[in-house]
């Protein structure tokens, strides 16, 4: 076996070790896994996301100092950016070896670092530079000197915008690039979910600075009225309509079940007591936003292979919910049917011994804040086709709540001006080039993504058994062969874009 | 004759009426006109916008509310910004009737929609609406309610920045569609000068806003080291130079005898008697600024018809400065001839009867701000090459000039960080497209435009004897031929922009 198989063969089973270690389970289910939102705030992940015990790559942790507001002159004070780097198997300046630089998003990017193999498991064939630029106002990356600080208020929290957070990556990465005298050294953008978003967008705002993006699970066109506003939720219940329609059908009567429950005599103490919540519950609300978010996360991470990216889960965690709610002896009721279930996404390790609803849902968060503010993604439940209680996009309440929540007035049509969205077709062809819209069918997210091929060089990959951005996650050796197919397709497209920029780079010098 | 060739004629004929009925000369050649500048601060011409008495189109002026910073969610003073609009030819939504947007600069709107007459003459025959938007910080279009509050410091400056006007310009336009119901028309960009370099931005920038640019005279190279900073310089004097190298050597030379002069015994009262000043010169370097002014802006305006777009001149003022200064009879000093140079540039009507030098060269001018912030275009001045004092770039004195002038620290990597500079041709081959750079080569800002074609739609226009923006302004019968065919070939292009966006809308709707 050559030296190299034998990296390859190390890089395979990381993380699977990575996975056996990081999966002690707690004995309460912890406050962040379980916090829950109404239907008009979008979910990501990035709540999750919170440094890893163990480190799977080797990195070097640095910072750099970056303006507050890159887009007026306003003497503010600085913050420093945090950014992960590896350069260990970079070819250099000179073999102008590429630059993998991972647009970072909604947490702490050391989470985002382990959880996206992908561009670890890919840097040494290509002889690349692995970045991993921490988003502005996570993880350490706090202006204004502490997260206390920055999450103060809605005026500490301005400048926490898409605009500015990829200015942060592009000075940066140009910063680098001249200390480093590299200017010459294409850079290749990754990213998933609203790191996609970036990675996308930043391609088309900085075409000067990468030369490709591979924008995974990257709802880019889920403003406004771009997609039906049902799109995500629809998708979440067709996940588990497709294992099975009784499993459908005892979610979807299970709301109506839980209000009446909770308006009984007793009915709170009942429901905390069926549902095993170490306190009291207070608002049957609760208990419906905790189910809700089992479902919508679950349909996120339902990968074939089991994971432990959210939550210790089996593979394909939606087919062992529905089998488990299926398979409850005849008799037993909708409720007991739906703790069974639930039970896989919050306690497939059968250690808990009580469930933690999340007390403030609304609290300072940043995506929130991004939500209510830039990221305004209209949300809504179909009574027909969708299997939670039915809910109308209402801007007006989802308004008042931002303003409740943050004192902030969002900007419903502000990202769309910016970045593009409606027509977007005809810019993507017109403009776009090197990007590939990757999507996993069985991601909510994938509905408001883009899905069709828009020319020779903005790609969309689709495939019907994915998750949300299943390919940024290392390889395993349970990958299905759909899944190491699309990878090897990713980075032949990533090679072909290195190999044209070199080629036009050479005509336009010997011009 | 027909209505539309009637129409045309007049047309024809406005910028001449125009041309006579401003051209009341002031008795004293006014402050504005003569400020004065260092050559650290690069010269651009918005400082001579001052509206116009008569106003050679229709429009009507309309205001529109804006963020002062759209990148932030700060919760900063709305201000309103001003715009002109004429919808008089414009054939509507249902037709697309295309819509030509001029990307305001640096000065009052009213003046550059007087200057911009391309834009109104051809509206008509493409169907088009006429949109001159106003660039925050000039005009009007003030932030905090007035001039004075918003040039009060650093900290009330701050939003002037190009990429917040280009911001506005987005809103501005995004807003104005959707409130016509006109998604579907096509925006066409035009801009000179710093104008043309927010055009080209922009097109780079909102590709999904606009479908194409032209970008006239605008220096987008001028960052850095991109281009070398003698350019501009070396320009102004091949100006000089090939009208006749005697005019070239006797300006090379005052510039010594001047100084020896000012350093004599009552040489100030000497020189401030020789050149007419109103005032008692205090300092040699003053008089300097004046004369440098003066042949910087000539070269600017060397149009081959006479014109009065900065002062009265005559067609070909360079050729009429070098005859005076050469026809003057033997033994005539150095300084006498300078003299009768430059009096066909500050008193070309022969009525004024002194003049007055700028006292405040670095008076809270918008353009000075913005080349003490974001637009830091390096100037210097060679020994041989040039006809001025020989002058380094010298970056730290530019920086101590903006800090006593505003308290300010430039950002000088700011603009390629943002807008790319370095290695553009790359960026523009591989996604510019339909967008025009036009420049006349007598003009010193062409050589840091792009000067040559870069694809089959990022086109170079390149006219020998054109100068700054000449193809902007209205046609008149004394065009030369070559500018009524660059004009022709310019509208051909955007004809094939709106057709191809026709084209290609029509087939995306169709799949």
């Amino acid at each position: 076996m050559t030296k190299l198989t034998l990296t390859s063969l190390l890089l395979l089973l990381l993380p699977l070790i990575f996975i056996v270690l990081t999966s002690a389970p707690p004995t309460i289910a912890s406050e962040a896994a379980t916090k829950g939102y109404s239907k008009s705030i979008p979910r990501f992940l990035g709540k999750f996301a919170y440094p890893n015990r163990w480190k799977p790559f080797q990195y070097e942790t640095r910072y750099f100092e970056q303006r507050l507001d890159h887009f007026s002159i306003a003497d503010l004070p600085k913050f420093r950016q945090r950014y992960l780097i590896s350069t260990r198997h970079w070819t250099g300046p000179d073999r102008m070896g590429p630059i993998f630089l991972y647009c970072g998003n909604e947490g702490d990017i050391e989470w985002f670092a382990a959880n996206t193999g992908f561009v670890w498991d890919i840097a040494p064939r290509f002889g690349a530079m692995v970045l991993f630029p921490e988003h502005r106002y996570y993880g350490e990356s706090m202006p204004y000197g502490s997260r206390d600080k920055a999450y103060a208020n809605a005026a500490s929290l301005s400048y926490l915008t898409a605009e500015q957070a990829l200015a942060d990556f592009a000075v940066l990465v140009t910063n680098l690039k001249r200390n480093l005298s590299a200017e010459g050294c294409p850079v290749v953008l990754f990213g998933g979910s609203y790191g996609g978003m970036l990675a996308a967008w930043m391609r088309l705002k900085y075409p000067h600075i990468a030369i490709g993006a591979l924008a995974s699970s990257a709802p880019i066109l889920q403003f406004e009225d771009i997609v039906p506003p049902e799109t995500f939720y629809d998708i979440v219940s067709n996940n588990f309509k497709r294992e099975s329609i009784s499993c459908f059908d005892t979610i979807k009567k299970s709301w109506d079940v839980l209000i009446s429950e909770g308006q009984k005599n007793d009915g709170l103490k009942q429901l905390t007591k069926a549902f095993r919540l170490c306190r009291d519950l207070k608002r049957t609300e609760d208990l419906s936003d905790w189910l809700d978010s089992a479902y919508s996360f679950l349909a996120m991470v339902n990968y074939p292979y089991p994971s432990d990216f959210l939550m210790p889960l089996p593979g394909h965690p939606i087919k062992e919910v529905c089998r488990k709610m299926d398979s409850c002896p005849e008799g037993t009721s909708v409720l007991e049917r739906i703790f069974e279930g639930v039970s896989v996404y919050y306690n497939y390790t059968g250690k808990v011994e009580c469930f933690q609803l999340d007390d403030d849902p609304h609290g300072m968060d940043g995506w929130n804040w991004q939500a209510c503010t830039e990221m305004v993604m209209p949300m809504a439940s179909s009574r027909e086709s969708s299997m939670f209680p039915t809910y109308d996009y209402n801007y007006s309440s989802f308004q008042e709540e931002c303003w409740k929540d943050f004192s902030v007035k969002p900007r419903p049509t502000w990202i769309t001006t910016e970045f593009g969205g409606h027509d977007f077709k005809t810019t993507l062809k017109v403009f776009g080039s090197n990007i590939i819209f990757s999507n996993g069918l069985l991601d909510p997210w994938s509905g408001g993504s883009v899905l069709q091929n828009i020319s020779e060089t903005v790609v969309a990959l689709v495939t019907e058994e994915g998750a949300h951005h299943i390919d940024l996650r290392s390889s395993t050796a349970e990958d299905p062969d759909w899944l190491v197919e699309q990878r090897a397709f990713e980075v032949k497209l990533i090679k072909g874009w290195i190999e044209d920029y070199h080629q036009k780079r050479n005509s336009v010098f010997s011009i």
